[in-house]
């Protein structure tokens, strides 16, 4: 046990190395033997984990991935909303965050498949607008997985703007105006009426979601 | 008058060169030895148009600056839309706009001022939609330098998805399928009605603005 828990321990301080390193270098001018002297670990336990640059890569990318689970709503667009708003607050508060999506948005990174997130992210979407059609929220025209791309595709860019803009300092109100903009051609009247999209909606959500998940821990250990 | 006309073409080449190093490389480790090998200029001439490495980079970011003109439009609604979609085929097909974009989404290009093309692409829209606004064409929440700021984020973030799904294959279905989540939000019924928001329109517009392009030259010669 105290073995496995040293595992996942050195695994993450290679992970959080490997997202500087990138982060600095880009993907293609990132070496191992750079990630290496930033961990501090040796060969063999970074090889014990990581295959090759583009494996450590694909783990700093799988940590947009939610971990964090967004409580259920009635409304399934509610919960689109806060499944994006989470994203945008963990992007401005969270270094991991923010170097898997800076990598995931790296177009000069040659031999790196960036395509993961953006179609993880588009599942995650295309299931929500699923069961919001199930139950009537979305207007008759929408195609789930369409609508999916679009919201995935346009928050990428939205959030590189507001990165290049002011350093992310007005990420959050740029999101809500993307969703103010997208989802009146989505949603049904009475559905968007009822929608909270405001700026401090991110925040509060990360705190349900941060007691959720303490509360699954507790109880896991007891 | 044939040193002007030389001068231009050594700066074109040097652009040419810069692109392609920093598509390659990425901004953060690319050289400018490295740009001027693949040049085959002199130092001297290098220096003679550009200062530094941020200041070639600049000029391939400007290289996404309309150059082509979008014939004017009585719906300048439309106009907007096609100056979208001119982007999005110039992008598919020209190798200096996709060097000057990828550039301008590199997060990890430290000490480059990206904001330039998103704050001036940003303006581009808000002026146009200042006069759809004059003319009647949106509807009365719309506020012009959000709704500018949206379209451009979301075009970067769609056009980079559809390079990291599919080398930019699907990059014309994509776009359409944006402006079509979110001009409703944006334009009154009766203009929505009446656009052109097709996949071959960005075509189309490109064989009109190089027409209108050679015309200009022509008498611009006579």
């Amino acid at each position: 046990m105290a073995e496995q828990v040293r595992a996942i321990r050195t695994r993450r301080t290679i992970l959080a190395a490997a997202a500087k390193v990138f982060e600095e270098n880009g993907y293609q001018a990132a070496t191992i033997s750079q990630i290496l002297s930033e961990a501090g670990v040796t060969k063999g336990a970074l090889y014990f984990h990581f295959q090759s640059k583009e494996d450590l890569a694909q783990g700093v990318l799988a940590e947009q991935d939610q971990r964090l689970i967004v409580p259920g709503r009635a409304s399934k667009v509610q919960e689109i909303v806060d499944v994006v708003m989470l994203h945008a607050y963990r992007l401005q508060t969270d270094p991991m965050v923010r170097a898997g999506v800076r990598l995931s948005m790296d177009q000069l990174a040659d031999g790196l498949d960036r395509s993961g997130p953006f179609l993880r992210w588009a599942e995650v979407g295309n299931d929500l607008l699923a069961r919001a059609r199930a139950q009537g929220e979305l207007l008759p025209h929408v195609v789930p997985s369409e609508t999916a791309d679009v919201i995935v595709g346009s928050f990428a860019g939205i959030q590189s703007m507001s990165q290049a803009v002011c350093d992310y300092r007005d990420l959050v109100s740029r999101v809500s105006a993307l969703m103010r903009h997208l989802l009146p051609s989505v949603v049904v009247p009475s559905v968007l009426a009822s929608l909270d999209l405001s700026d401090t909606r991110g925040a509060t959500v990360y705190a349900e979601a941060v007691k959720a998940l303490n509360e699954l821990e507790l109880s896991a250990a007891s």
